[in-house]
């Protein structure tokens, strides 16, 4: 999600691959999340009904469970048909992804086998950077090179982790293995960081804990099978668990 | 440089891509130079006259440098024809660069122009692993899947700023900019971090501070003109400002 500039709430003031954000009147923002899915730096595509829906929902729930355990998000509330409301943030042109087991790129570039392990969870940085295929980086390169601060690049490690924490519990709940996900943060108009963007499959990894199957946009990307119900496996037993909470 | 086993002083007790590693009578090291250069994970090989002695000199005089400044290394001595006699190190299956400025690698994966500084120096990690092609990590990599010490990787990476601090001025006296350099570290008998390997135009991105010129291995990586004339160059260079300090 690039930082938002000045726009009417007809126009969206951006479009990304999954969402069009527009400014409301009240100066807040829409995030009205599409049906599509994306892979592979948007070379595959695909609609899948009902996605937006489900994304937005299970993003508003898990913000909401983030705020009251005192994670500062930019959650507001969630809107029909399928957008979140959020305040504006400037956000951070970093991509942060925390990861409890071995998956995915991680796996590809160790040349090691999926599910092993990483104990303490792992945070790794990437430049949000479609153009240059976001491109994975460290601290050091984005104070060095990207004019980023040490102490604010050390905060958004300290929230990934707890946030990290918080919710692979929920989901250990869910008998779900959160094996990695995605952040984003951004700066709000008080100049604190914030959690953005979206809590979804799209952005996580969840394997079955017993069958290890998996649940989320894995399935899209290698054709592991129906994407959707995947992700409404992954909603409901989360909604059970966190109606139990409430 | 992998570990080194048991051998006798007739036979390599390891051989690598630039040197061969016999054991001797009195327990220390020969690292006999080779004359072969190697680019792109061995996919480009060439034999060059002169550069076994250039680099086991090299190595040498910097070795004792360093050394002078308190910093521990394997050296002990240079032999004949182009050999280094050093302690015994268990080596770090690790290896560090320090990067002063964009170059090589980090420029094509950042999608960003060779020559801008660094600033603080940047220490990029890579796994000693020819096989997987020696795959870029990071110190949590390290911690999380390879079993290393936090308080081992801490201290290396102090080491090689210290180092680099170090070599940069001394080139920087002989017109000679530090773009960046590998080391590689290992552990000795009283369990100390060492120094090893070996420090030549083989593992250091030397340029001209004036005009640019590269002067190192890239020139045979790029066909950028006759490879002993910028190790030569870098030599005599070298050579003159070290005369003066002793």
């Amino acid at each position: 999600m690039k930082s938002v500039t000045q726009g009417d709430s007809s126009a969206p003031i951006y479009e990304g691959k999954a969402k069009r954000l527009f400014r409301q009147a009240d100066g807040l923002i829409r995030h009205e999340f599409k049906n599509s899915a994306t892979a592979f730096n948007g070379q595959k595509k695909a609609e899948f009904e009902g996605k937006g829906l489900l994304n937005s929902k299970m993003s508003a729930k898990l913000f909401s469970l983030l705020e009251k355990e005192g994670i500062l998000t930019h959650f507001v509330r969630w809107e029909e048909p399928q957008s979140l409301i959020t305040r504006e943030l400037k956000m951070l042109p970093i991509e942060l992804v925390v990861r409890n087991k071995v998956a995915g790129s991680l796996a590809k570039r160790l040349g090691i086998s999926e599910g092993q392990s990483i104990e303490p969870p792992l945070v790794e940085w990437f430049l949000k950077d479609d153009a240059k295929g976001d491109p994975q980086v460290s601290e050091g390169i984005l104070i060095s090179l990207y004019h980023q601060k040490r102490e604010v690049l050390k905060e958004m490690k300290t929230l990934s982790l707890k946030i990290n924490a918080l919710l692979r519990e929920v989901y250990h709940e869910a008998d779900l293995e959160l094996v990695d996900f995605k952040l984003e943060f951004g700066i709000d108009s008080m100049m604190r960081i914030c959690l953005g963007d979206e809590i979804s499959p799209d952005t996580s990894r969840l394997w079955d804990v017993k069958t290890g199957e998996k649940l989320d946009k894995d399935r899209f990307r290698f054709e592991l099978g129906d994407l959707m119900q995947g992700y409404r496996e992954i909603f409901q037993r989360l909604e059970k668990v966190l109606e139990k909470k409430t």
